[in-house]
């Protein structure tokens, strides 16, 4: 790559598994040099969100475990909207991904119990569990402003670059 | 706010001054309850960008001194096309403003010696250091696509950012 914001861009005409395919590529190739999370997060929200970029993703990026409240998850880089700053492990959908390490799937967020809303505007939402060495480290969250947003597809390769995360990140 | 979303609404018919007068209160209104720099300084990525939206900012985030290689500053959270993870101190905008502990304020980034380029686009930068009890924590950065994108009147609004970050953050 000529230059580092060349990684954000993915060619329109991709489908999603291809789409996907090549962030997990360019993700790996990214933190081959570095392993500090807070700096590989950040371009991997970049990197989602512009993947994402046509399919009405408005908030791609992670909460983390909050290492001073392990109860809680705090936020982490992110491309969006301002958004909640900390969630109780257990609760809305990054806090049950959290509390039950499987990836929750949500076509539409309004039938989820106790979703947060941190985003009026999102309709539906995924969110997969980071783990590293058995222990739950953060969550990757996805919002989308249509119903139905995400699929198996997104969650079989979101969840493939979560454990690339917990390969690639010291926390 | 009802949603945490709505604090990235900015009014367009705000003039700069304004806009970054509301900024500034949206940045003290969220890190009230919070001193994570991670999710302060990630929300007011999106302040950042948000109040931007409209004027050409195609990056808008943070790099901050890194604690296993002080001699360089590392990626922090950002809103725009992927980044550069590592900046030697000294080097480029952000490692001078890092090493002088001045804002560079940089009308046309080619005339600017040693410039690191993480998009090609970028045309005019602004990079605010933040000091915290007299030690350089890192630095506010924003790229803009067109020339002279920024003047006095961010650089004094910014630096009143940086102050209140380095007065509700823990690093």
């Amino acid at each position: 790559m000529e230059h580092h914001a060349d990684y954000a861009e993915f060619d329109s005409s991709l489908n999603r598994k291809d789409a996907l395919e090549s962030l997990i590529m360019s993700y790996t190739a990214l933190a081959e040099s570095q392993s500090n999370w807070v700096a590989n997060l950040a371009n991997c929200s970049s990197l989602l969100y512009h993947c994402y970029n046509n399919a009405g993703v408005n908030w791609a990026g992670f909460y983390v475990v909050d290492v001073e409240n392990p109860d809680f998850l705090i936020l982490g880089p992110f491309m969006g909207k301002v958004a909640c700053q900390s969630i109780k492990i257990g609760n809305g959908v990054c806090g049950t991904a959290a509390s039950t390490l499987k990836t929750q799937l949500v076509p539409n967020v309004e039938d989820f119990p106790g979703h947060i809303a941190c985003d009026g505007m999102t309709k539906s939402e995924i969110v997969v569990p980071i783990v590293q060495n058995n222990k739950l480290i953060g969550v990757i969250d996805l919002d989308c402003t249509e119903l139905n947003g995400f699929t198996e597809v997104d969650q079989k390769y979101l969840e493939e670059l979560a454990v690339k995360i917990a390969e690639t990140c010291k926390f």
